[in-house]
């Protein structure tokens, strides 16, 4: 009995893995307006209804999509960032995790940025928990380098935490937007290590230039 | 008659300004999916009809909002530079006066933050041109520097452009949203001379930390 329920679960997984990857894929070809429940029951290969067995709807299988991604990019950014003391160049690890998952999971980072931030009811009705445990992790590292004296006391980590997402989040937006109009302006790994080198200097440096 | 004209233009001017004015106060309160145009009109002090005679609908209102606040910032923005010569500290004005119009229109700001980003509509079917425009001036700046030297050459503009405006954007989001939860983390005019800070150091300086 137990054997076959854990059978049953990892079935169960399966498909309601495979709803999700169909998903990526018909959101980023049709856009998530432009899908319908029906198309990615077709794209993951399950009936309709089956849909619902997993999802309430397409709105929750958007929320679902981005919560579990999150989840994934959260786990390895932990383990990664745990493999380096110092907080410099975990502030260069996380930025070139972050911009390398975007180039590998291009469908996904193209749902991401085109319409998951336009679904109004997504932004309102769902507390991204998990999203604001990934910018913490970054001000984590930011006390954690003014604390060791390594990084400049007057650096707010609320304020940085906003300053390198925003900045990683709108060259992914940037980049996203060049392949779509067939034309790129520039590659994310080398945007990594440059937009690392601007943040480290930045955070460890006195003023100047003013 | 010239003179009739004039007045009478004069007079639909304002009567579209106040509109306007009345849509930021609105949309800021109630947020765009629940205001009304009625809600506009009344705190415009207008009839409903008048507002179509300015606008197809709601959403051409948050379009014109948009635009028109842009053309304002636009002309702002391209005079102060206009006084500064070195790259570098074009780039603290631009930084500078973009948070300080976040922190002088903060209505407007909310309405922009929290409303235009989720209209799918506005966003899908709108080309923002001076949006465009107003990304480039930065990336102007930065080849500029770079051609006269003050700036480090491999860092791309079109990189860069989306680097600063992310950082400064995801900045006053995080203010927007502080401010609402009746908690501010840090005040706007202290981030924008901070993050010029670090976009500055990390644009002269060789690299370092790796």
């Amino acid at each position: 009995m137990a054997r076959q329920k854990k059978i049953n679960e990892k079935k169960s997984d399966d498909k309601r893995q495979r709803i999700l990857v169909g998903a990526i894929k018909v959101f980023s070809t049709k856009g998530f307006h432009g899908s319908k429940v029906s198309d990615i029951a077709r794209e993951a290969g399950v009936a309709d209804g089956t849909i619902y067995l997993y999802f309430k709807n397409k709105d929750d299988i958007l929320i679902q999509l981005f919560d579990e991604s999150l989840k994934v990019l959260l786990n390895d950014m932990r383990k990664a960032l745990s493999e380096e003391n110092d907080p410099l160049k975990k502030i260069r690890v996380f930025i070139r995790m972050h911009l390398d998952s975007v180039e590998k999971y291009q469908s996904l980072a193209e749902v991401m940025q085109l319409e998951l931030r336009q679904s109004s009811k997504f932004m309102k009705e769902h507390t991204p928990k998990r999203f604001t445990e990934y910018l913490n992790i970054i001000s984590d590292i930011i006390r954690r380098g003014q604390e060791t004296e390594i990084i400049r006391k007057d650096m707010h980590p609320a304020m940085m935490k906003r300053a390198i997402f925003g900045a990683m989040d709108e060259i992914a937006l940037g980049w996203v937007l060049s392949k779509q109009r067939k034309r790129r302006t520039y590659e994310l790994a080398e945007c990594a290590d440059k937009l690392a080198d601007i943040f480290l200097a930045g955070l460890t440096l006195p003023k100047q230039g003013s």
